[in-house]
């Protein structure tokens, strides 16, 4: 094979990867609505005060939204980066989408039980998984980053590559917040979740060149 | 980066948002179908007046799939014209891809209780909610065609992008209209739905030189 | 715009068109699962016969997978076809992936109904609908293949052209018998259009060269 | 039609069917999540016991993801290597697709019935399942490497065509394994089946040159 063909063909297998990431994630956002659930009330007098009821389910529905699309959006920054693919990457990325594929259960568990019983529960499940997606990105971003394996289209000390790195940083310590936030006030912690992907959504102060 | 590079870059950062967003579409106006539901009729002697009994989910599922399919076309046409995307483009797309996944709940709603009580009251959170869909597709919209952003191909005065602006002029004012009349009759609140979006699938005028 | 530019654009469309199909398409046939439903049985002891008893949903996933997937080969042939899309083909694109959508609700229908008082209304509907996604395909094909628009990458009396209009001139006819047969053998009917997919599926005599 | 117009509308094909074939696998892999149920607990201080209590869920939505993760990633490795496609190809890759969104189907047996008394037959019906996709597998792997059909970019003796022929050896032997342990173990044949798409998720030993 040419060197031409070579790169045409590296180029295709991170284009592919992208797609079937991109699937993934515009599925997993998508049957979020699922769990947005006709009311059956008997009368439908009640609607209006059942569909009020249930304001746990559309703020859990927002939230996981963002969560999601921000997850999107990261992942489509990191992959503008990435050069060429490896086994690696693929297995990391895989484990990044298993993480994004399960937010729809602690969503519906949030909607089902906070306000409840068991609110503080499905609280710590959602935080927590939370901080189980940021740390599979982590591990996704560090990979990728990593000076001797050279994935990247940039220099590992790149401006572009620092300013991601600097977001990231605190992560985790952000996210282990909303965690034991989740034992005192789930609503607040589901709350914190919703302005932690707000603040990732924001691109790094320094962008990387386009 | 070489300048050839960079435009290459580009192209592909618009082709994954296009191509996330068709995911969304497609996934949204495929999970309609789920809410057309096989009546559990004891005995199956009575199938035929339990389908034609459920005919509003029809209604609404014909209506919400116009309306998705209808504002797919329109991302469609909107992209045709736009030559690179910047971050406030990206969180602008996600909010309309916001509205357009949670189209399936407002659709389920109509289909449970229109002709009962709670009728008014699902019709009103649907054309309220294609109000909401409209406005979000204004916004990204205008953000685009933005003289200073340079976002899209052709000047701002082209005659593609001002026949694009006449044509919208008036959706807030049409789906106005719809939710108004969901207080007076919820059936021709929707039907004027489904007339709206059957009106802008209709190219607009001077359509962009293709 | 060069022409270059053009003729690149107008790629980029169809190729767009053909993604948003691709899409429904994927996810049509996805959903059939979700009609695959897990017996509860009081005892586990009972599910051997419990998933026996269920057999009308396996003959129904299976025939309606075959009708989606085949839908989607002839699709896949049509658009290798097509060279330039235009407003109309465009909505009839949109009318082929409405009928391609539905198809879970009378497979759904088709498995609960089928071998009880309400199958031959079920099996009525199903090939009825098949009928109905047929025409919408002759719609389609015959729109792109008008010699006045000069859609195709061929001329209008190439042997691919040809050979394809040969194959669906039948079509009607072989639906319209599986509808009628479901008045008489619901099961019969359901396996005609098995056969029928299967007959699709096969390539047309004189291929388009490739 | 020039040669090399013939050449890019082939490369347009097999990147078509890995578009949809991607759409496939990204949905399947994404609705297994819908099989993880939020319990319905008499008293939400219960929710933590039930949580508990629904493991299997956890392990078989586990074992699906890494089985379905997997054949993507072998299918994509498998169309690295193919050149052009035919009719037959498209027709088992549709086979091969079939297997692979039924999984939602065993999976849900599995999470609902083992530990309970129809445990074992659900673990044969997934085991046996599992035998079925890696023959459907084998079977799109033969085709498109045999000499004759010349679908591959390498010659059929080339070692990235011999080290996969050479994982795959043993396939059906390992899965047959798994389905007679379903009837002793329902549990270590579940194990099983995660360990093996674990296994055939590392990259042949003489992997394809890149």
């Amino acid at each position: 094979m040419s060197d031409a063909n070579l790169s045409s063909q590296t180029e295709k297998e991170t284009g592919r990867i992208e797609a079937f990431s991109d699937g993934v994630y515009a599925i997993a956002i998508t049957l979020l609505v699922l769990e947005l659930k006709v009311p059956h009330s008997p009368s439908g007098a009640l609607l209006r005060s059942a569909l009020v009821e249930q304001w746990p389910s559309y703020v859990a529905f927002l939230v996981s939204f963002l969560t999601i699309g921000i997850m999107w959006i990261n992942h489509h920054r990191l992959f503008t980066l990435i050069r060429r693919s490896d086994d690696g990457l693929l297995v990391l990325n895989g484990l990044q989408l298993l993480t994004v594929t399960v937010v729809p259960f602690p969503t519906a568990l949030v909607a089902a039980y906070i306000g409840h019983d068991g609110g503080r529960l499905a609280a710590a499940i959602y935080t927590g998984w939370s901080l189980v997606i940021g740390a599979a990105y982590n591990l996704l971003w560090r990979y990728a980053a990593s000076p001797s394996r050279r994935l990247l289209r940039v220099p590992p000390d790149d401006p572009s590559v620092l300013s991601i790195q600097a977001q990231y940083r605190f992560g985790p310590l952000f996210y282990g917040v909303a965690f034991a936030l989740a034992f005192v006030s789930p609503e607040l912690a589901i709350g914190l979740c919703g302005a932690l992907a707000i603040y990732y959504a924001i691109p790094p102060k320094a962008p990387p060149k386009r």
